[in-house]
């Protein structure tokens, strides 16, 4: 006696999530299917295919959007700067911190050579057309200080530094609230470096 | 800036399933909708539906299934034993096991006073009846030895006692390949009560 097939297909297909094993796909599986969730399960699944079907990169910025160009790349009001970023979630990040007003490029991806990603696989053919026809004041590079991140920031400083474009990167330093004895050597370097008259 | 409402309503639909916070949410919705799953996101969502639309309970036994009668209650060749779980997972691992050929009684619950939830809203009327019609040799009561199985596993043999139907209950002791120093003491107690010449 195994699961009949149609549930069997359902535990697989929570499983082809990132992070759920086996054991969480089948108690999300009897979640969905129970009397006092099916409801809910019904309208996200609906939610799902709606989703999938109309959610897409807005054609300026590469930011996930409902339209073919987002509310950002909409809105004329913004400062004249740009920020570089590697995805959508990062958009949100730095608009959640109210202290930049300036437009958007998402990345959708970071430069990998360990990936096998290559500066064509990410948005920067996109974002050096954009920089011919629209006019910024500053251009700030928000990769993370990963590996990848430091390379694709060093990458479009390069491309943009032949082209005669100043670009600035988002200081390195502690985290706010951190104690320094969980700090890595290297960011305390970074600190001291950025260090500010107080 | 905020996401656009249809992928906001994907996260909230992530959020709904018990043990996915805000964060893997994003994630997954991220994912769902990602150019390299948007294929598998549309199967899952219509697995999802038709799993809700077609998978039911076992006129029966109460377990799930794809027809009116489950695989082992459509089984003539099973032995004359029935036994008394939770919910079809049970069912499930003692399958795997192997070594039970009988059928099975699934409870859908546990009777749990602190929740509230009594000997009427677990299959228990229908095992009574089921009991009145079927012929069993032996009935075993494998409900887990927590509180609220216990407290059903003796509800269940005190109303099969006064109705001159003797229950079992599987057996208390030492997990197998488990260090006796990180066993509780009621175990080891229940461990010395069921001990048996080697």
């Amino acid at each position: 006696m195994k699961y009949p097939k149609k549930f069997k297909d359902l535990i697989e297909g929570f499983e082809s999530f990132p992070g759920i094993g086996p054991k969480t796909a089948e108690r999300l599986a009897f979640y969905a299917i129970s009397k006092q969730s099916k409801d809910a399960s019904l309208r996200f699944a609906d939610s799902l295919k709606d989703a999938i079907s109309s959610i897409c990169e807005c054609e300026v910025c590469g930011m996930i959007a409902d339209e073919s160009k987002c509310e950002i790349c909409k809105d004329d009001t913004r400062d004249k700067k740009l920020m570089i970023v590697e995805n959508s979630k990062d958009v949100i990040s730095f608009e959640k911190t109210n202290a930049y007003k300036g437009k958007y490029h998402v990345l959708n991806g970071l430069i990998s050579p360990t990936n096998g990603i290559g500066p064509d696989d990410i948005s920067i053919d996109k974002l050096i057309s954009r920089l011919e026809s629209e006019q910024f004041d500053e251009i700030i590079v928000a990769t993370s200080s990963t590996i990848d991140g430091e390379i694709t920031a060093m990458y479009i400083n390069k491309l943009l530094a032949s082209k005669g474009i100043k670009t600035y990167r988002i200081g390195y330093g502690l985290p706010v609230s951190t104690d320094i004895e969980y700090v890595d050597e290297i960011t305390l370097i970074k600190s001291l470096e950025s260090k500010k008259e107080m």
